[in-house]
């Protein structure tokens, strides 16, 4: 039995859960290599404390899901079966008495909800999130490795839109040119949707891309990531074009400087908190504290969004192992838009950074 | 009140719901014209039978969401407010006793289902999905406006895709292009992934793009859809590169014949298991009915796959104003695959085609 599932395992023994029935299809994939949306079909993991786990799926996706690794039983249901009374007569090959279920609460609907409780009269709910986010928290050498490719393919992104900067090509352009050298090299899915920012766009840290045009003297903020074997990456750079003026260059090297100090202080052993104070007090410090209104950075894996959130209340412990972003920024509304983002590793006494895109102010001429 | 809410109030009225509570960004959107995705906040309209109604959205969004046209209450929850507190008070202010909540219960999860009990301690929970799908299965005059328009960019997007074939190019390169085409224009959203197929990869109805290069006598499968203004068009064209054989030609000309006959056919008072019948016979009587594994066609609006569903089982009369596809297709493994699809708009006594790329058979030199 492969680690992650161990670790549930032993989670469901301790608090003597008698299965848990996993269905978000970024956690089926983390335990079993199977990366597939279902859609309104029903593809789920049932992991038991003392019993072999098996695997539920539309009966399409048998084969799929076999060569993605999954060593366990794999029952395929069509859409004539009846994939709950399928579950129920499989757990209860494996056990009777049911008391307690872990179910993820923050995916698993009402209506999937009311059919578990039909099958499994009187069973307990509990939720599975908690356990489920502390075993991704920590990446594996794996892991850890297909997070750094997806950083390469971001840091490639960001060149070929610096390329692409030009008087009068406007933000869906640059997106447009973005996608398509990325498509070329076989990435057919970005991690979020690109945004490219030009100008007075870019101090919205909400702002959508349009058909603005890029001028002579604009900051142009790109965020973007790609999806690669199923994990995602997540880089922002900001560059100017043509020109900049002094306050751009102010701006920019206090978001700078709070990047790359608070990038310097990731180790095991410091807090998320203390993170994102680093920056905030640099940004704060110089004056643009009000202009700085999320977090630092949250975690990156499977879910380009998931923990740890690095924010100013979050005691968490940063531990070998964990990825996130380092995102600082500056958005004075109508005037400029600055910020700077790398996916670090913790290393057992430091940090890597998985993105490498230069950070000193490019001036694209 | 507009005539959407309207419906929705009399319904709640008849059934003596005290209250609906409606999540789901698409139905959001619906009835308050607000199209926004609010990932974890809470973003919500409360709709009663003999009150006004109200929005509860996240603090940051309160000007987009007037600006959207939205006339009633707008209660923004900032990230320290409780808002299921903030939707009991509001809930409460306009009615005392609250026996039953309409929800939908395919989009809500446990973890808000829980909290809503916790706030309306007693009440029953009936789902609203039913409802909501009657109510958008007819579309307006605007509403078919904006789906041609959609359908519109998608024959443009076809058109550069089949441009765009030549000898060694990728489908994926081929996917960059047409996107990339579409950025420029302004769209920025498909209605789904982008698919181009070429070879025997179209024979399967679930491939998955990538980087096989087209070459002369593959028939090559285009199957796509934007989103313009929150709504979703879907084509499906398939077209020959530098020549074909007999068996691609037999089998495009049946799957063409089974696509315009079923057009044909299409008017209010039919069913949709006739419609789909009548292609499959077609295609059964010329010996392929194996080889057409799915349904016929499936509404299109808000959502790219909503109802009604063309299924040979669904005895649901066809009315004016449903939007919808007509998509047969022949896949014979290895060998061959067809698809063509157009976007239909039933009017009062047949038939508006909202896609126009042509249908018969393209090569292309």
């Amino acid at each position: 039995m492969n680690k992650r599932l161990q670790e549930l395992t032993s989670w469901l023994q301790q608090e003597t859960i008698d299965f848990a029935f996993v269905t978000a299809p970024e956690n089926v994939f983390y335990f079993s290599g199977f990366l597939s949306d279902p859609h309104e079909r029903l593809l789920g993991i049932a992991v038991f404390p003392n019993q072999e786990p098996f695997m539920i799926c539309p009966a399409l996706d048998v084969t799929d899901a076999k060569a993605s690794g999954w060593e366990y039983e794999i029952i395929g249901c069509s859409d004539t079966d009846n994939p709950w009374e399928v579950l129920e007569k499989q757990v209860k090959k494996r056990t009777n008495e049911i008391q307690t279920i872990a179910v993820e609460k923050e995916h698993m609907n009402i209506e999937r909800y009311e059919l578990l409780l039909q099958h499994f009269n009187g069973a307990k709910f509990v939720a599975a999130e908690a356990k489920l986010r502390q075993l991704r928290l920590i990446k594996d050498e794996k892991e850890k490795e297909i997070l750094k490719k997806a950083a390469e393919f971001a840091d490639f992104a960001v060149q070929v839109g610096v390329n692409e900067i030009k008087e009068g090509k406007t933000e869906l352009d640059i997106i447009a040119a973005i996608e398509y050298e990325l498509k070329k090299k076989g990435i057919s899915e970005m991690s979020f949707s690109t945004m490219v920012l030009t100008g007075t766009n870019a101090a919205s840290p909400h702002g959508n891309p349009g058909l603005t045009k890029i001028k002579k003297g604009d900051l142009v903020l790109f965020d973007l990531g790609v999806v690669y074997e199923g994990y995602c990456s997540d880089i922002t750079r900001t560059v100017a074009y043509d020109h900049t003026n002094d306050d751009q260059e102010k701006i920019y090297n206090i978001v700078l400087q709070a990047e790359e100090e608070a990038i310097k202080a990731v180790k095991p052993g410091i807090t998320a908190k203390e993170l994102d104070m680093i920056a905030r007090n640099i940004i704060s410090d110089a004056g643009y504290g009000d202009y700085f209104p999320h977090r630092l950075g949250h975690g990156l894996g499977i879910g380009v969004h998931e923990y740890p959130s690095i924010t100013n209340t979050n005691e968490l412990l940063i531990q070998e192992g964990m990825v996130f972003t380092i995102e600082p920024g500056i958005y004075v509304p109508n005037v400029v838009g600055v910020r700077i983002e790398d996916d670090v590793f913790v290393t057992k006494d430091g940090v890597e950074i998985l993105t490498a895109y230069p950070k000193s102010l490019q001036i694209v001429k």
